[in-house]
């Protein structure tokens, strides 16, 4: 039966030549895993394809299976098994000692931050959350923040209560904060923030701003003629993953060999659907890498931190799908499916759109440069907010007075003000700031690779093949998991400590670069 | 908040005026139902939507979900909380007493089989069907019975062995229907299905045969815009439900306003789409009016039998679905979405061929008179294979005699032959002669509710409103949930115990109108 023994490979053969202790402990750990697949295929389900009064319901079950993994993951049966397993590490072998060692040292952290929430405010949160998210949606659709502004006190109120649960030595957001960066401090982040602000300003000045060379609407479906083709090129497998649409673009990973992604279209910007695709299938190739870990699903076998996964769709929607490289692959693609010619669209007008620097009020539709003020706006607020340093109420003035000072723009209403994003009705706070340091690694891998490549360009424009930049990625960061952490990933890459002068000289350059084509 | 005291409203408010033993069971009854509609999700998702490699990932995680609750099912947890629960009963007023009698009986009986199925051989069962479904979806492609063999031969073992787990006076197969159809014996089945293949026989002869009325193909883009509004218009609302496609057609309830329904499209043959519809959406419908009942959800709110399940897909297929009034409304809708006019396609010989006995080799495109042969063939052989009677090889050579002596063709392949149903792979032995039972079940009833609402036709055929159907189903049958056991179900909604001459005068009166229109 090739299919049965296709399942002992995965859930069983892997395990049979350990000790029976570290046997039992890691077939606990995939159980948990499965469990928290499971919570991913109904989150997936719930915003790609489940009918409206579905929510409720829905909300229900999310929160069981999120209660259920948090009381094993913390449970007492856990805990032996992984005392038992830790007793018998001294019968391996050295070299493979030290990754068991890390491996028990990751586990035993999260167990003791989590196991400081009481699962009845785990569930609670998470209920919530579900909840809110259809709340959230309805007042952007009204763009009335006041609709959401309960809502979203009650889920502050929930994440300071978080924070104070998990405990911090300096402030609230910290606590917060290292639930999606490990280790990080607002205090450092605000000064890489306030660094990056200062050698944004020139480059933002001299940065062209371009017309759309589209002279009218784009047809959905010839947008998801293109997006469909998009994934399989960059490297992902059609039989592995799926694409669709939701009100948010969003990746997820459902299983071993099962990772979707969603975009969403609109017909007069026909780039963003296809810079939706280009970034989430960043973050699915990651996922994808990871689950090629021989010894996948592990605590080893997770993502680094969630900077190095931005990195990752980052580098895929920037430094790749932002090149002249990749245009001159795509760009007769396009004009086929999008039935046009060389005439309706010149190459030159799409490429210098596509780099061209619009101030926007909306953070996904932000161009790389001044993205990253968006960010910088949402860290300050977001972290004054759990700090107890402002209102909910007051958010749309402050929201606003900082859109006016560092983008220049006036938000005319809540849609395209402090309702826009998702993330708060998510309880996502501290995730932001992620996001810039994402770009800030992105940047200095892809600098790397350049050095180790230097002929990649024609593979990218002649073949559509970006192998070439698939593999390294998968050596240098896919295939190491959370083996290192953030810091030590970036440096064991890129032979040099994170920080932001790739990113500076990659923005520098982009701006030449689109002036001088 | 409205949506908290929403959800209240639905797993709390209901149960707070009950002492509390009766609270715990039930919070602990509606946990496992949760887990159950999780595995449903995950079910559903892997026959509509899953890309192909992530089939095996998906077996884990089901059968880790199946496992879980088994175990929760059948624990001293449960146990005891029904032991205490029951305990209380006296303190309630007697009307309310016998109630909650009858929903311990039920779960206790239903609790006896489980805990003789151990959770390993629940889990071995649940992951070889799930397997199991892509051998044979990959045989059936290739039309190559051998290449599923020794994977049902491995299920009939495997049912075999649950049939012994289980118990039974007879024969085994006796053991497997009780789990579809309880109480029912294959002796009486067989008693009964002999009466009705006497009576088909001079029924076949009368009935008249029609070419299709569509002179080329119907697009799939043409048909899914007619499948998508019958739906609603029959009752079933679209903010909790939706269509899709899979390669069996099915539905399936994943929360209390969370109702799925697949169909398949084939652009030769346009009605079996939309007779797809039909069919599972009053399954739907059924699933939608229990989800409807106060209490909902506890044991008394679940299906009555399969029987009665199917009696509600097959009453809007057939009853309304080839009814003159049904079609006298959609034609004009159906002429519109496929772009065509009634001389393409005129009434007439639409009608007919709806009505029309083609003889098929392929059950699920059977028409409504010769069906029911295509179940007697079926439970014949079924019977036989898990009684030991036949063997596993022998059966694409049973199953064509079979189908040269009922209806008469030979079957060429076995793709249209013995591989043609999913159920086998599923393990779903003593499934199938609930179809029938399912067809004699729906004539008795839609004839109770013709002489209740003799002038519904004009409702139908002008209005399109098929209110007065529904509410008369939701009152005499959705609404009993589980309270009666089939047999007293029906006999309370027509007063008469089940019988099969409304369906033999049912199919005798569409033979006369058919050659009169």
């Amino acid at each position: 039966m090739i299919f049965d023994s296709r399942i002992d490979s995965i859930f069983r053969m892997a395990l049979m030549a350990l000790p029976e202790p570290l046997q039992a402990y890691r077939q606990f750990f995939q159980k948990i895993k499965s469990f928290q697949d499971t919570a991913s295929v109904l989150h997936w389900d719930s915003e790609v394809m489940m009918p409206k009064n579905g929510r409720e319901y829905r909300a229900k079950q999310i929160a069981d299976l999120s209660q259920l993994t948090h009381e094993w993951s913390v449970g007492s049966e856990y805990r032996d098994l992984i005392k038992n397993a830790k007793k018998v590490l001294n019968e391996l072998p050295a070299h493979e000692r030290s990754s068991w060692e890390r491996e028990f040292s990751i586990l035993e952290e999260e167990q003791k931050k989590l196991e400081k929430l009481p699962s009845e405010f785990v569930a609670e949160l998470s209920q919530t959350t579900n909840l809110a998210h259809a709340v959230w949606a309805d007042a952007k659709q009204k763009s009335n923040f006041s609709d959401f502004a309960p809502m979203l006190e009650k889920i502050i109120n929930l994440s300071r209560k978080q924070a104070n649960y998990i405990g911090y030595t300096t402030e609230p957001y910290d606590a917060l904060l290292d639930s999606y960066e490990k280790g990080a401090k607002a205090s450092d982040i605000e000064s890489l923030f306030q660094d990056l602000k200062l050698e944004l300003i020139p480059i933002v000045e001299s940065a062209p701003s371009f017309e759309s060379p589209f002279n009218g609407p784009i047809a959905r479906e010839k947008q998801e003629k293109l997006c469909k083709r998009i994934p399989s090129i960059l490297g992902l497998m059609e039989s592995e993953s799926r694409l669709d649409s939701s009100h948010h673009p969003f990746s997820t990973s459902l299983g071993k060999m099962d990772k979707r992604i969603t975009t969403r279209y609109s017909e007069i910007d026909p780039l963003s659907s296809i810079f939706g695709v280009l970034h989430e299938t960043g973050h699915s190739l990651y996922e994808a890498g990871l689950s090629m870990m021989e010894e996948w699903p592990t605590p080893l076998t997770e993502f680094c931190s969630l900077g190095v996964h931005e990195s990752q769709s980052r580098l895929w929607e920037n430094q790749v799908g932002r090149s002249k490289a990749f245009w001159e692959f795509i760009y007769p693609i396009l004009l086929s499916d999008f039935q046009l010619t060389e005439n309706d669209v010149p190459f030159k007008n799409l490429f210098r759109y596509i780099n061209s620097t619009q101030k926007s009020k909306i953070r996904v539709e932000a161009d790389q440069i001044t993205y990253n003020l968006h960010i910088i706006l949402r860290f300050e607020i977001e972290r004054d907010l759990i700090n107890e340093k402002i209102k909910v109420k007051d958010l749309p003035e402050i929201w606003n007075a900082k859109v006016k000072e560092y983008l220049g723009l006036e938000v005319e209403n809540d849609a395209e003000g402090v309702l826009q994003d998702i993330h708060w009705s998510m309880a996502a706070f501290g995730y932001f700031p992620t996001y810039t340091l994402g770009n800030i690694f992105s940047a200095q891998l892809f600098s790397s690779f350049e050095k180790a490549h230097s002929n990649y360009k024609s593979n990218f424009r002649i073949n559509g093949d970006f192998s070439v930049l698939l593999n390294w990625l998968r050596n240098e960061i896919h295939s190491k998991g959370k083996i290192l952490d953030a810091k030590e990933l970036i440096q064991s890459a890129t032979l040099e400590y994170p920080n932001s002068k790739y990113l500076i000289s990659y923005l520098k350059n982009k701006v030449q670069e689109v002036l001088s084509i």
